[in-house]
């Protein structure tokens, strides 16, 4: 594809947001084909299912699928790399982007990370070119976010070495399962496993659905969820499974299985601590949602600004030709300082994505030490974070653009109805951005060997650590870096300039302390009678402390990459664009800063002030800004984005 | 339609917020047909627009589309009516409501009031029943908010009696046009008028656009906007106009005309004047566009409070059943406050519906004296800030209410989803928000009489009015009982009770006097030469005052509602709900009462301490306050939210 060239500043700062897999960013920005990334709109269920499982099939056909999968079964390249190819392609028509994940990611990861060899040399080969299709059936009706508490069973028959997969009540069905409806020929159905012994706790089992011509299989009840509110590429859709009997060998083994006297073993002896162990090692999907969320987020601002750039509307006095609306503030404040999170938010996507390579990449699979652990949930609270900020973000962001563009937004041919009405089920699929917010500050507050003994709602509330106070939670790497950065700036808080890296740090530092301090504070008086009902009072509390902890991280990541780059222009420019998003985030709770002495009225108002003198600063670099963001130019189309 | 039967309370709830017209109302509930009124998503666009109009047909054949007409041509009811009517309305399909609108309200509309005994005549029983479907044909491609700067003409041929109607320039092109692009036989165009002595600014023109058998008249071409985000029903499209002649007799007249010797004349000699008294006219579309959406929320929040009292996810620890979702604080902070706030919209809409029906029922048409201009303005003001409020809080409202419901939430057989993309462009349609709460603070800040001069974007700088200060501008009716309240709480800020219903009141009325004045002090510093300048700095505060204006508004309407009411269960409910909604709207801004000296950091945790103590002690009157809502039962069809 052919790139318009950008300039010297852009193309620095795209590399500072392109990262560590930047080659692979620039490959695909070459050799990405339009007609196999785009959707058309208006088109029928039918129409939008049949294309995208055609252009699936396609760029498997060019090897996209094998990307993150294990060399030794044809995989290509490394883990994390999987993630950039997923960001990438969320450049592109986001049912394609979501039926990828749900056969290379989900499903294919699952029988990668779940399973065993012998699911690996039977699978993967087929899975990567794109020949065996499938589902990953975790979701029921009665059960989204309490996994745990799946319905639907696996019981092992020693006669005849079968599992019995079983949908017990209606709650029980599978449900919102994508390539279901339409595509999938095998499913990794989750599911409680039972033996002779008694439960063991959700597994997962892989379970063939459909016959090569495609009908149902014996027992298995196949339904579609039929029309979303967006996604219509997708086959979501639902299974039943009346004692529907598959070999013990099909059950995914890695952490759990059945051996020749029927007895179930596993390496790890706590239920909970197993359960979280498998989910554990999907996380790699909520890496995925919150960069695909990220870079639909980017796509619509690109639009959004372009337009911006060259709709005018209002003379001003004493003019004849109308106004530039982005040359108006409030086009300016609705635009640029979700811009500046976009930038934050790549940064911190990079740097999760180079972890979970660290902690996932090849070699790395299988049980860990007690040290590989802490890590692993560490990256896991980071991840539910920042899937959950991400989404919230591009929904946001999306819905001010499609305003910012007036009726001309509206229209499906200037595609932000569609990016929005796709993206809205991110803060949902993947874990409920309320649950995972939930979950970061339940990561923060426990000391992680303590949570494998009971993992429930208020688990949390009798082990809240003295490791909040301790700070024990490594958040970002180049910690000294930050630290000699907050050195300098304690202890004169009022004085500093607005745009003192230290002093942004430090307020950043200091909410999420604060309020994760002040959580703990509450939940340390619960008694077990009173535990629930605390934790519930709390619950506003919580999601702020979980919700700023996050902040912290992005400020922190963003913090590094303009520290670590070298002095010119794009460093001025990212300097300032990292200012835009402290102090738009600083203004947005300068209540709480307030409240708790971290602000005076007078520096509070001047940060309202300052966030506008950055708006009007960063304006005449819009076209640069956006530039850097190295979204391919044949998959924006909106004709109001055009030159 | 049966209705199932609502408590005592709920019954008594329900009459305050149906308001003057609740007999109306009774009579929507009990005749309306679900299949009239209700859409079938996932339909082809084609599908979709045929059954629109099918079911305008069916309801005009019933006689709605006479609602708010004169009588003397076959009209029914009254103008409030109207809006009341389409409020009711919106709880059907989006799209058939905004079709209706286009058909009774825009075109008919247009027709009625920019018209004179002639149009009325010849057209009005033919567009109330449905059988002449026209278009109102405003927006340009270049100009949307603009509308001074249409370049559509309309030059009179004195030789032929012509009014020659053309399209110079791409730019424009008429779009966006519902009724354009399948079903319209006639347009109101609006086009600068032009005769031999020159232009006289926009009017509005009759134009036959279609033959019977649906054929473009010559001359004509007409566009199809094809897939948008939302409104698959309503055929938006393009007009353009070749030099297309109609009779002079078609020139809306009702405010300026062509006499027979080819002379402009009309009764308001201001341009200016004359543009905004023609635009004033319609101000209905924007009290019907703010209504629609304020259903839309409500239909949308009866959907998620109705599934959020029976889903349950996770059990509180020592329960072996899961707790119900709307237990949880979170939950109840989601939907709450969201509640609470389309009550008070609703009774702030019920305001602006009777004091249209006062300033524009039968026998107001025509030119006013200089009292009734400043009571219009002052109702266009209003109208413009609250359908600003009420659709942001409908898209606001249908999201949150969309992520409470999760994946269920995404299926479009639960409603949200349509109901959220339908939504979205009523912040765009009949004004754009960001400009209509800019109309709002002109509104404020400038002397009526000298508006008519210059209405340009800065025209308000250099005539920042004492009526600020003064507080001329009366905002709701019973101020008198308002005054009673306020008087009592005043002198005692930090010593009131947070439910103290003055102090509340204060602090509605002095975040918005004070930010009011505060932007009088900025603009009354500019010269001419800077007037764009410090306009376009101070635009976030400008919107700030317009926006608490509103608030205030809304909270005086509640407060008004709940002190006419009747001792008793009922009220004390109201009470409670009217509480939410001053306090999540002080601690939604509580950073501007900080930093303004209006609360203390104690007292404002406070007020978020007492927003989460309202919402668990309206938890349990959750069914009692979506039934008072009076949503007619066969239009909620969502299978998440029955019994």
């Amino acid at each position: 594809m052919t790139q318009h060239r950008p300039t010297e500043t852009a193309t620095q700062l795209r590399s500072v947001l392109d990262g560590a897999w930047r080659d692979l960013r620039e490959e695909f920005r070459e050799r990405a084909v339009p007609d196999q990334l785009l959707g058309e709109p208006g088109g029928s269920l039918e129409e939008q299912r049949e294309r995208v499982t055609r252009q699936l099939t396609e760029l498997a056909a060019e090897g996209y699928g094998r990307v993150g999968f294990p060399h030794a079964y044809g995989g290509e390249r490394d883990y994390g790399a999987s993630c950039v190819l997923f960001e990438m392609q969320g450049y592109g028509d986001l049912s394609l982007l979501v039926k990828l994940g749900v056969q290379f990611g989900l499903f294919g990861g699952a029988v990668a990370r779940l399973g065993t060899e012998r699911h690996h040399a039977e699978h993967l080969e087929q899975i990567m070119t794109g020949k065996l299709l499938g589902a990953f059936a975790m979701t029921e009706v009665g059960h989204g976010s309490n996994v745990a508490r799946l319905e639907t069973t696996a019981t092992y028959d020693h006669e005849t070495g079968d599992l019995v997969v079983h949908t017990p009540t209606e709650s029980a069905v599978k449900t919102y399962i994508g390539n279901a409806a339409r595509d999938g020929r095998m499913a990794v159905v989750f599911a409680q496993l039972i033996t002779d012994e008694g439960s063991h706790g959700v597994h997962a089992v892989l379970v063939p659905v459909r016959d090569e011509a495609g009908n149902a299989l014996p027992g298995v009840t196949i339904g579609d969820n039929g029309v979303k509110a967006g996604l219509p590429g997708v086959d979501n859709g639902t299974f039943a499974f009346d004692q529907v009997r598959v070999p013990k060998a099909n059950l995914l083994n890695a952490f759990g299985d059945i051996d020749d006297e029927g007895q179930y073993v596993s390496p790890i002896d706590s239920e909970n601590r197993r359960f979280f162990t498998m989910l554990g090692t999907l996380v790699r999907g909520r890496v995925c949602v919150g960069g695909g969320a990220g870079s639909a987020a980017k796509k619509a601002l690109a639009i959004a600004l372009r337009y911006g750039d060259q709709r005018r509307q209002f003379e001003a006095p004493g003019t004849e030709q109308e106004t530039v609306v982005l040359d108006y503030l409030a086009h300016q404040r609705k635009l640029l300082p979700r811009l500046a999170k976009s930038y934050a938010l790549s940064l911190a996507q990079n740097l999760v994505t180079e972890r979970l390579e660290e902690l996932h990449g090849a070699g790395t699979a299988g049980t860990r030490s007690q040290e590989d652990e802490e890590a692993q949930r560490e990256l896991e609270t980071r991840v539910a974070g920042l899937k959950a900020v991400q989404t919230w973000h591009a929904l946001d962001t999306i819905q001010a653009c499609r305003e910012a563009c007036g009726g001309a937004g509206y229209m499906a041919e200037n595609e932000l109805g569609q990016l929005r009405a796709d993206v809205d089920v991110f803060t949902t699929f993947e874990g409920d951005n309320t649950v995972l917010l939930q979950l970061v500050a339940k990561g923060l507050l426990t000391e992680y060997k303590e949570m494998w003994g009971d993992l429930d709602q208020v688990a949390m509330v009798s082990m809240v650590s003295k490791q909040v106070a301790e700070g024990l939670v490594e958040r970002t790497t180049g910690r000294a870096r930050l630290q000699r950065l907050l050195d300098v700036a304690k202890g004169r808080d009022d004085d500093s300039a607005l745009d003192d890296r230290g002093w942004q740090l430090s307020m950043f530092e200091q909410r999420a302390d604060h309020s994760l301090e002040g959580v703990g504070r509450r939940l340390r008086k619960a008694t077990p009678e009173t535990a629930f009902e605390m934790f519930n009072n709390a619950q506003d509390h919580v999601l702020f402390a979980a919700r700023t902890h996050v902040d912290r991280v992005v400020m922190e990541a963003f913090a590094e990459a303009v520290d670590e780059m070298d002095e010119g222009p794009a460093k001025e420019l990212m300097d300032q664009v990292c200012s835009l998003y402290a102090l738009a985030s600083i203004e947005e709770d300068r209540a709480w800063f307030l409240e708790h002495g971290r602000l005076n009225t007078t520096r509070s108002r001047a940060v309202t002030a300052q966030v506008n003198t950055l708006c009007q600063q960063l304006r005449p670099h819009v076209s640069t800004l956006v530039d850097a963001l190295g979204i391919p130019d044949g998959l924006i189309t909106a004709p109001i984005a055009q030159a």
